[in-house]
């Protein structure tokens, strides 16, 4: 079966390197390795994802694009920094627009994310890729995504420290693992709930 | 397919009315309109269930046998109260008692919860749902639980409010709706992965 | 001695009513009969506060001028509306923007925040002020923050509920009484602080 | 002035070396650098503290000794391990028996933590400090402590790492660093509100 992953990145970076985007590469590959096909990355911070809770906010809003993307495919990705040790502020605008599924339900009660499963690549400096994996699980599941066995593939350095992800020699052994892991569980259980779709 | 679900109650509380048993009973009836059998209920706090981090901590420890049902299940229902705002020290314990399966992964890398499902009951006289819910799912999911989508059932009351849900005339038409929702899209998917294993 | 509260408030929307407003505008009379006053309020969404972590993101960026109310004043009102059970983006933005304190520290290592205090103003149709609150004092906190003895004033509706706090006929009695304490607490504490400052 | 600060230790071990013990010895002395006494740590777990949210539950109950402790102090160090990425169900069980505060009122509507501060005192192998810190500053804050700015010390390793707090070979100059900061403003606004109480 063919199943598609979509990235999106939530630094708060319109453009240049991202640390995010490093994490997102190495969910990539994992992905790719057991046969997914993933998307280009969609960069939040260099669209104009209005601030608010329907799924068109008018006015040069660029959700609805990413919006359409998101429910295109059959995983999500979702790349955030920590800042301040919880997910950072596009990561939130990002999911809040999600909040008008609960509105978009079918016949059934299904709302359009049914049937679709979410991950999470987090990166930070330091501390808080729990707190962010705790928050992003929350507001997916509240809308529909299911949250495969192991969906958060993360790293931070040591406490109170400074390096950057990019920055690293080499992808640090546990999170090549865990990216496989992560990769393989999203992809076995989207492939079989677009087999067989929650029933609502 | 026969699908079995184990309630766990988490009360402070070893005995007595609970106001989680009075959600659990609701996520009761929802999951057994959907086919499932429901074990009975593990009161947490009428057993010796020791602070730890192993799956058995020696001397007259009553978690093996949680463990063991739990592991018999393919869809745990965690039930807890609100206290101070986000999930009670008796369901951390309980959590944390899974901490373990990290250590016990099969030849393929997976730990003895991989394939099962997990969904949270949630009271409290007020305000800490989210919180509550944010914690289990992570806390959860990171050590191989699979969340379906809409996984917390759950009331409280308005802010500062002191009713208890066991004391309602009647369950509120969104808990029994949303109860029903938690239900279908938990014996769906424990279906599906019951079937397909994921494949580590 | 004369008090400066600085309300912020943190809905999505750029203009209209609001209930964060509301709330905030019960906090407003109760610092005021505390002795305090409040400045007019700040309304995040009507500004261009731009992503980042700097105190000056440049390009038309309105930040600078809410930091320096913010760092004119002795208490901060943090108004922010609950989306998706935490506070809403525009409130992790603003707090974002506040973690270039770390780096603007003074002789004695004393971050620009040091000696105010803060405290929450929290509203929702239903359930996510204690997730909130939890988000808003660690990361206040982190920036250098105070935070009096019960330092949150929210309300939310029944679970799964979708009255407006704007909308009640009146200011519920706890809510009311809540007020109060934050207020006289944080007041009686900004003016501890601001005549013996922490040494840093 | 005199100042007394009371370590408890929520490590889930009853005996034995503790890295959460490790970190708490890091603040003792940065506190008592500050002039402050610091009193034998409790060992939260070496007693039988009954879950409960009341201030005595009878049968041998020991919160009310270390109840006792906590309210002659003027300052608590609350030291947690980090499990599961958040903060362990010893601390949350000692917080949870703090709740009786909300009904230990005096005539001016005064909890007994008023006046009294709070400070964290966080390890983990890995990621959660701010997870546990968010949770740890919601709670005592709702229960009538107040938190100085920067409030927690912490320390973790590098995601996923294994390696424990007591086993580094010296105190990384960060948390050093940080305990002396977090010291210095427990002491003086522990200080100032023992001069000048909340008036409630």
């Amino acid at each position: 079966m063919s199943l598609l992953a979509q990235p999106i990145n939530c630094t708060l970076k319109a453009s240049g390197e991202s640390s995010t985007d490093a994490m997102i590469a190495v969910m990539k590959s994992a992905s790719e390795e057991k046969g997914a096909t993933v998307a280009g990355t969609v960069r939040a911070a260099a669209l104009d994802i209005k601030p608010g809770v329907t799924s068109d906010e008018g006015d040069g809003d660029e959700w609805p694009e990413v919006r359409e993307k998101i429910l295109a495919a059959d995983i999500l990705i979702l790349g955030t920094p920590i800042w301040m040790g919880s997910a950072g502020s596009v990561a939130k605008r990002v999911m809040e627009r999600m909040d008008a599924f609960l509105e978009e339900t079918d016949d059934h009660g299904r709302m359009p994310s049914y049937g679709k499963v979410a991950v999470a690549a987090i990166v930070g400096n330091e501390d808080g890729a729990h707190f962010a994996s705790a928050q992003i699980f929350q507001a997916l599941n509240d809308v529909g995504w299911t949250i495969p066995a192991v969906a958060a593939c993360y790293w931070v350095g040591e406490a109170m420290g400074s390096t950057d992800f990019k920055d690293l020699e080499k992808t640090p052994e546990m999170v090549a693992k865990t990216a496989k892991m992560v990769a393989a569980n999203a992809v076995h259980l989207a492939g079989l709930l677009k087999r067989d779709a929650y029933p609502g």
